[in-house]
C-alpha cells in the first residue's frame, strides 16, 4: 500500500472478498426471513451480488491482476453479528429487524468502499473500471434504500 | 437479542465501543496527516466524538443501563486496516488518501448504526434517545461529507 496504485489493488481485493462472503450468506438470510418481501429482497440481491463479482473480475482483468480476495475483518465482523442475531431472535419480526440492520451495515460498508475505489480509479485514469464500479455502487445504494423501507414495515408489525 | 429492546441495548453497546475506539485512534491519525486541513478535520472530529460519547451515556441513563461497550469486530477491522495504511504509505498524499478512506468507512458504519438505533428508539417510544442519537448522526454525516472534499484534494495533489 505504498502508493495509490497499491491502495487501489488492496481495496479491490478487500471488496472482492466481502462480496464473496455476502454471496454465501444471503441464501441463509433469505431462508430465515419472516416476511416474504424481505425474503424476495435477499434473493434478488443474491443475483445482483453475482453480477457485482463478475464486474470486479473485469476490473481485475483490466489492471492485469489475478482476481483474488484478502480477508476483510470488517465484513466478517458484520456478518458474524448478523448470524448471532438470526440465532437469538425470539420472533420473526425481531429477526427481520435485526437482519435488515446487519444487511444495511454491509451495504454501507460496500457503498463507502465503492465510493473510494471510484475516486481512486478516476485519478489513476481507469475509465472502464469507473463504469463497472459505479454500476455496483448504484445497486448497493438501491438495496440500502429498499432495506430502509422493509425495516419500517418490520418495526410497524413489531409495534402492533 | 431476543426482542427489539434487547437488540437496541446490544447495538447501543456496540456503537459505544466503536466511538471509544475512534476517540483513541483520532489523535494518531491527526499526527500522521500530511495536509493541515486533514489534521484539523481529525482534531475537530475528536472533540465531536467526545460529545457523542456523552450523548450515548445519556441514552444509557435514560433506559436505566450502566454505560459499557461490547467488542465490535467491524470497527476493530476498519481501524486495524487504517493503521496498516498509515504505516505502509510511501508518501504523505497516499497516506492522506488512505486515512480518509479508512475514516469514511468508520463514518459509514456509524451512520448505518445510528440510523438503525433511531428507528428502533422511535418504535420503543424513546423520544429523548431519538433526539440524542440524531445529533450524533448529523455530525457523522457532516464529517463524511468533509472527508469526501478533503479526499478530492489529496487525490489532486497525488495526480499532480
Amino acid at each position: 500500500m505504498k502508493d495509490l496504485d497499491g491502495l487501489f489493488k488492496h481495496f479491490l481485493r478487500d471488496i472482492y472478498y466481502a462480496e464473496k462472503q455476502v454471496l454465501k450468506t444471503l441464501p441463509k438470510m433469505a431462508r430465515k426471513a419472516g416476511s416474504s418481501d424481505l425474503k424476495d429482497a435477499f434473493e434478488h440481491h443474491h443475483g445482483e451480488t453475482e453480477e457485482q463479482i463478475e464486474n470486479l473480475e473485469k476490473v481485475f482483468e483490466l489492471i492485469g491482476l489475478k482476481a483474488r480476495g484478502v480477508t476483510c475483518e470488517a465484513i466478517d465482523g458484520i456478518l458474524d453479528e448478523g448470524k448471532e442475531i438470526m440465532d437469538e431472535a425470539g420472533n420473526d419480526d425481531t429477526r427481520d429487524a435485526g437482519m435488515i440492520a446487519a444487511a444495511q451495515a454491509v451495504e454501507h460498508y460496500e457503498i463507502t468502499r465503492y465510493g473510494t475505489l471510484i475516486s481512486w480509479a478516476k485519478t489513476l485514469g481507469l475509465d472502464e473500471a469507473v463504469q463497472l464500479l459505479s454500476k455496483n455502487l448504484e445497486q448497493e445504494r438501491a438495496a440500502d434504500e429498499k432495506l430502509t423501507k422493509l425495516g419500517e414495515g418490520a418495526l410497524n408489525r413489531e409495534a402492533a
